[in-house]
C-alpha cells in the first residue's frame, strides 16, 4: 500500500486495461461502462490539453493519460467527496504531473480558465431518468425536461467556450435527448461531426450514444455502425473487450 | 394491356410485394430502395389522410395503398413529366379512388390545403451530394449548404403546417445532415419520436436515416436497431427481403 490513504468505504479498483487503479466508494456510484466508452471514443493527440466536466472520480482522465501522451488534463468535479477521491487516486498512480483534479462548479469555468484553452473536452453529461411525472404528465414531464436541458445546455455552452478553434468536443448521452444534444451544440458553434450509436444488445434499440462535435467546423455529420456491448449469450463483445482489455486480450487480473 | 398508354422511353414494372405496378421511364430515375423503405417505416392507421412532398412516379403513394385502409393518398409533384407518369399509374391500378397526383410546388401548398388537413405527412426531400467545391470550400461549401438548408426547411415547414395536431411525419434523409433535419424538424414543432439509421451493410457505416417526428408531442427520442440492407455475400438481409417481399416471402415474378 502507498503513503495514499484509502477511507473506511472506499476500495482500490483495476482500471481496466491500463495498469493504473482507482479510489471507488461504496456510497458513490462506482464508474460504469460509460466513461470508458467515452474515454475509447475521444480522439486524443500528442500534447493536447483536454478537460473533462463532471469527472467523478476521475475515471476518464485516468484512461485518457494512455492515449496519446495529452500535456495535462484536467479534471472538473462539483462534488467535495468526489473530487477529493479523484485527487487521491491522481496521487496514487503518480500522474499528478498530468491530471489535475479541481472541485468546481461547470458552470463558473469562465472565471477559472481563458476561453480556448482547451484542445479536447469530455463529458458524460447528467440526465434525469425518463418516464416520471406519469400522474401528471403535463407539469412533471415539462418541469424535468426543462432541468435537463438548462444542465445538457450548462455543460455544451462551456464546452464551446473552453475549447479551441476545430478543437474536439465529446460527449457520451441519452439516445432519448438526441435530438435536444444535437441541437444545442449546433447552436453554440460545435459541428456534430462524427456519432456512433450503442445497443445494449445487437436486437435492442440503441440506448446511449457517442458524439464528437468540432468547433467552428462545416457541417456534415458522420454515424459510424452501432457499438453492441453485449452478445447473445451475455457477453461482451469482442469490440467492448477490446475496449476494457486492450487490442491483444492478455489482461490477467493483478489480484488483491 | 389496359387503356392506359406507355410512352416510348417508359416501361411497366412490378411495384414489390403489392400486386401493383408502376408506369417507369429510362428518362428518369426509378424509384430506389429509399422509397421503399419510407413507405415500410410509416406508419398509417385506417381511414388516414395522407400526403407525400415530391412523390416522383408515385411509389410511396402506390405502396402505402396496401398499408391499413388509407381514406385518400396526395402525391405531389413538380416536375410536370414525373406527376403525368404518376397519374397514369394510379388509373393503370384503378386507384383514383385513393390516390390523387398533384403537379404542384410543395411552396406553395399553403394556398391548395387547409392548416392541418392532413394525418400523415411522408417524405423523401431532396439533398445535394456533399464533397462539392474542393476547389473553394469556404465559399461553394457554404453555398450548396445554404441551398440544401433551404430546400430542406421548404420540406419541414409545409410538413408541420400540413399535419394535424398530434399527426405522423416521416422522412428518410442522408445522415450528413440529420443534426439540421432534427433541428429543424424541433423549430416547426415537429418532435423527433421514432428513428431508424440504415447501414449498407453490418460493418459499414450508417449512411441513411428514417425519422418520424409527431406534432406538438413531447421530447424523447426512440432508437431502434439500424436496418441493415445487404448481407456479407451481398444478398439483401431477411428484413429487407420482407420489406420487399412480404411477410410469407410468396412473392413469384409474374412474368413480363
Amino acid at each position: 500500500m502507498s503513503r495514499i490513504e484509502l477511507k473506511k468505504d472506499e476500495r482500490l479498483d483495476d482500471l481496466i486495461h491500463s495498469n493504473l487503479q482507482i479510489i471507488q466508494s461504496s456510497n458513490h456510484f462506482a464508474f460504469a461502462i460509460d466513461a470508458v466508452l467515452l474515454a475509447d471514443f475521444v480522439e486524443i493527440k500528442p500534447k493536447d490539453r483536454v478537460i473533462d466536466l463532471g469527472t467523478g472520480t476521475g475515471v476518464i482522465p485516468l484512461l485518457l493519460t494512455g492515449k496519446n501522451d495529452p500535456d495535462q488534463i484536467v479534471g472538473i468535479e462539483i462534488q467535495v467527496k468526489l473530487a477529493e477521491m479523484a485527487q487521491r487516486s491522481v496521487l496514487y498512480n503518480k500522474l499528478e504531473d498530468v491530471i489535475e483534479i479541481k472541485k468546481a462548479d461547470i458552470r463558473q469555468l469562465k472565471e477559472v480558465f481563458a476561453a480556448e484553452s482547451f484542445d479536447v473536452v469530455v463529458s458524460n453529461p447528467p440526465y434525469l431518468p425518463l418516464g416520471q411525472g406519469k400522474v401528471n404528465p403535463d407539469s412533471s414531464i415539462a418541469l424535468a425536461r426543462h432541468e435537463l436541458k438548462v444542465k445538457l445546455e450548462d455543460v455544451v455552452e462551456i464546452s464551446s467556450y473552453l475549447v479551441r478553434y476545430k478543437g474536439r468536443v465529446s460527449y457520451i448521452y441519452r439516445v432519448e435527448r438526441l435530438d435536444e444534444l444535437l441541437e444545442v451544440m449546433n447552436y453554440y458553434n460545435l459541428q456534430p461531426k462524427y456519432m456512433r450509436l450503442i445497443q445494449p444488445e445487437g436486437d435492442k434499440a440503441c440506448n446511449l450514444v457517442l458524439v464528437t462535435g468540432i468547433k467552428g467546423a462545416n457541417s456534415g455529420l458522420e454515424v459510424d455502425k452501432p457499438l453492441i456491448i453485449y452478445r447473445d449469450n451475455g457477453e461482451y463483445t469482442e469490440e467492448v473487450l477490446k475496449i476494457y482489455y486492450g487490442e491483444d486480450y492478455n489482461y490477467k487480473g493483478k489480484g488483491s
